[in-house]
This record gives structure tokens, C-alpha cells and sequence, in this order.
């Protein structure tokens, strides 16, 4: 089966004609913004926003903002016509592939900050990480408009910052966060995991049973410290060479539990090492029962 | 002439209500934001956005993030019956007035700060006026989702740095700026002016000549440096109790002239202190013939 060709806009000004064009006729619009090296997780997302709206734009931009200096800015995988293909066979109708001059031109100068959900967790590792998600999806959701637009929940703390973001900004997209996609073994899919060799490929499947297992204990009653910290030496013994963070945090605030205990609704999230590749994860923790 | 009473609304969700059903019909929407204590100069922006769409939203609004907690937050004229009777009068259609509440609720979290134009100049004496207006701006501007939108020149550098925020943020509304209204004398119309005596209306109203002067002369060719120096001492000889800044820069960017002479298009800004209260005034100069 072939699959049509995606029609591929470049510029604001032609995303917003076609966009506005489907408006005039009383289309919604669903959005989903990528870095590219799209994989079956992305396609789920850009699926999800064909079952909520008329018609669905995906962005492929790699935001250089969001990276630091010492980061995989460079060698972060592109590969814009396998994902332009990809994107036709999940149902997608147009591809925004900007270039990094029409994002920021000369003269960019605003920036946006995000407090709350976006402390701790990723921040302590990646000082500048969301102020640069948060510039760049704050222009995507403007310059798309769209009615709704969906986010991952592997990037789970990115989602709380984007629907924060939203939300106090007033910018007037629906955030929906769609479930994680998995292989067969738990591993979340990341365009990272190309990255892994076959040993590491195994290690890593560990992580999705590690968080598993803390967040039904600590589900049970135990001490979120204590789990965290077991936790965290569970995915060493694994194989993971260091592990940035395993924490049990409030499901919607990413607030810290006051009581040590899971009394509302919580979220594990983990981010940890293996060789030279960092792997997230994160799942719902039921609130002690 | 009685003029028929404006419709209000204080949130959201009705604000959107209205202008959606605007633009359903294809019309076009202005917005004119304010903080209330309208005169002249606020229902020329008015007229002004009036001409430019069919429909005009004003906001009044007294935003708490752009004052300093020493500055005039809880005593800055509020009189929001004669607000909508003269809105009415300017030919507005909705009056949005929103609470504190409404715009700020329990759990924001996220800031909006601008470089470029905001450095320097009003930045140096109010170091959190932009952050606090940049932010009220861009939610604004997203809950109206007005075509265009007018902001008065008397704020020259605020003008600035919306227009660079609302380009920066892809906000999809069309930024336009207005000259500044003056009483016959020249005074640049403000609200703060309800706070002069008649003693110190008498030398508010040499600001704008002396503006004006040091604009020629910079025009002429003189050195930028000695013009700022020379004007800030005028208006000290005039009776203005403090100057805060004289400055001429150039037009957009309001950076500075490298040469010390106004070879593009310039500006002249004043911030100057008459009693407890501050004025400002600003005008063009013409880049040197």
C-alpha cells in the first residue's frame, strides 16, 4: 500500500493559510508537535488528535533552545522524508517543518518561564529545558491555533509544564496527554533507544518493572523516601550506570508529598544513564487506598 | 444624548462567547487594552481600533504585576461606571473587567520577559514594570483573539515590547500604535495627571518642549550625549523635582546610537518627577538629513 504524500509547509504564513482555510469550512484542528525520528509513540499521538479533530498538523522542529551546550543537539536523529511518510500513514494532513531562522529569527528576544510542575525532576539535571520548551511550544500553539493539541505522557513533566503554560497564558488549544507507548518488554519508546546497543536495549526494558514495582508499594502505604531510594539502587543492580532521579510526586502539581506518604493521586517518574544515553519513564501511583 | 449602556463581561469564557459569535458572522475584532481612569487619549485608541475592525473590545484592567510595592497599585484612579459611559461613547462594544481573580488564578506559575526594547530606559527605574506588562499583554491578547490591537505611543517603550513579544510568541493579532493625545499645551494626556496640582500641571507642560527642542537639535546634527544631558537639565530648571531619564535611541529597537549621532530614525524618551508623581513623554526625531 502507498501511502499519499504529506503536504510539507515551511512557513508560518503557509501553515496559517491552510490552517485557516479548514477553519472556513468548520474543520477542528488537531496539533502534534515532534522533534522528528518519529516512532510508533509520535504516530499513537498524531492518531489521538485525528480521533478528536477534523484535521491534524504535526510539527517537525528539533528547537535548539531546549538544549544545552554539552547536549545531543548535534547528533539527535533526523530523518524528515521517512517521517513525512510516517506522519501520512497515521492520518496526519500537513507537516510544519520550520527552519530554526522562521522559529528565531535575528531580534528574538522573549522568554517564557514556567514555575510550579517544572521544578525539581528534570530541571536539576537540565537547568534551561523547559523555559526553552516552553518558548517554543508556546509559538507553536500560536502559530497553528488548533483546537487541540496532544502531548505524551512519557515526557510527563513536559506535559504539566505545557498545560501550565497554557492555561495561564490563555492560549486557547486543549492540552491532551496520551499514554505511553511500549515494546513488547515495557520499554518506552524514544527516538533515544536508537541509541542503545543490544545489551543496553535489555537493561533498559528493567526500567518500565523498577518503577512498576515502587509505585504498588508505595500504593500500599510505604515510606515515599524509602521507596525512592530502593528504587533507585533496583535500576544500579540493573545495569543503569547512574540514575538522575527516581521520585513519587503529586499526579497534577508535581508538588512533593508533605507526609511521605502517597494520599492523593501520585506519578512516579524516573530519569537514569546507560552509557552515554539518559532514559525517562514515569507512571500513575494510586493513592494510598 | 444618552448613549446606550455597554455590555460587560468579567470572564473568560463570556469574553469568548461574544467574540466568537463576531467572528462566526465575519466580523472583524479590535481590542484596546486599559487599566481604567479613561480620558481622551485611551477613547482616541478606541476610535482608532474602530476603524480598523467592526467590533472593539476594551479591557480595564489594574494590573497587579507591573507595580512595584511601592508604587501607586492601591490609590491608581478606578471609576468603572464612567469607564463603560465613556468606552460607550467612543463607539466600544465590550467592556472586559476582569477580576484579579479571574486573571491570576491559585497555582500561576508562568512569567513572559522580553529583551531587546525592554532594556535600559523605564527598565532601569521600574526593573519589573515589563515582565508584569508582557505577561497581562500576552493573556490578553490570547483570551481576545482580537485581529488588532491598539496601544497608545504616550507608552512609547511599552509599545515596543508588545510588539516584539506578540511577534516573538507568534500571537496572532496585529499590534498597532497611536499617537499620543495633548492637551492644548502640549501635556501628553495621562491619568496620572489627576495627581498634579494646578502649580505642576503649569511645568508638566514644558516636557513636551523641551522634548521637542532637544529632538531638533539632535536632528541638526548635535551629539546625542550632550542633548540627553542638556534636556535633563531644562527640565530641571523648569521645576521637575527629579529626572529620571532623557534618552534619544533608535525608533524599533530602541537601542542605542553607536555614533553619539541619530543617524536612522530616532526617539526621544523622558521619565521626569513632578511632587510624587512621574511623568513620561516621548516623541520622534528625524534621523540626521
Amino acid at each position: 500500500m502507498t501511502t499519499p504524500a504529506l503536504p510539507v509547509v515551511t512557513t508560518v504564513i503557509d501553515l496559517r493559510e491552510t490552517v485557516g482555510a479548514w477553519k472556513k469550512q468548520g474543520l477542528t484542528v488537531g496539533f502534534v508537535p515532534t522533534m522528528g525520528a518519529l516512532h510508533e509513540g509520535h504516530l499513537t499521538l498524531v492518531r489521538e488528535a485525528g480521533q478528536q479533530a477534523d484535521r491534524v498538523v504535526a510539527s517537525v522542529f528539533v528547537n535548539p533552545t531546549q538544549f544545552a551546550a554539552h547536549e545531543d543537539l548535534g547528533t539527535y536523529p533526523r530523518q524528515e522524508v521517512l517521517d513525512a511518510e510516517l506522519l501520512a500513514s497515521a492520518g496526519c494532513h500537513l507537516m510544519f517543518a520550520p527552519t530554526t531562522d522562521e522559529m528565531y529569527p535575528e531580534g528574538f528576544s522573549t522568554g517564557v518561564s514556567v514555575g510550579g510542575p517544572s521544578e525539581g525532576l528534570e530541571t536539576d539535571f537540565r537547568p534551561h529545558f523547559f523555559s526553552g520548551v516552553a518558548v517554543v511550544v508556546a509559538k507553536l500553539l500560536n502559530q497553528v491555533q488548533a483546537d487541540v493539541a496532544v502531548f505524551g505522557e512519557k515526557d510527563y513533566q513536559q506535559l504539566m509544564v505545557v498545560r501550565r503554560m497554557t492555561l495561564d497564558l490563555d492560549i486557547p488549544t486543549r492540552i491532551v496527554g496520551a499514554p505511553t507507548q511500549r515494546d513488547g518488554h515495557g520499554l518506552a519508546l524514544s527516538s533515544r533507544n536508537a541509541y542503545l546497543s543490544e545489551d543496553e536495549i535489555a537493561v533498559a526494558r528493567r526500567l518500565n518493572g523498577v518503577l512498576a514495582q515502587a509505585g504498588a508499594n508505595a500504593a500500599a502505604g510505604g515510606s515515599v523516601a524509602e521507596i525512592e531510594a530502593q528504587a533507585a539502587r533496583s535500576l544500579l543492580e540493573a545495569g543503569f550506570a547512574m540514575v538522575d532521579y527516581v521520585a513519587i510526586r503529586q499526579a497534577g502539581s508535581l508538588a512533593v508529598f508533605e507526609g511521605d506518604q502517597v494520599d492523593t493521586p501520585g506519578r512516579i517518574l524516573a530519569a537514569a544513564w546507560l552509557g552515554k544515553t539518559r532514559l525517562i519513564d514515569n507512571m500513575a501511583v494510586a493513592a494510598v487506598g
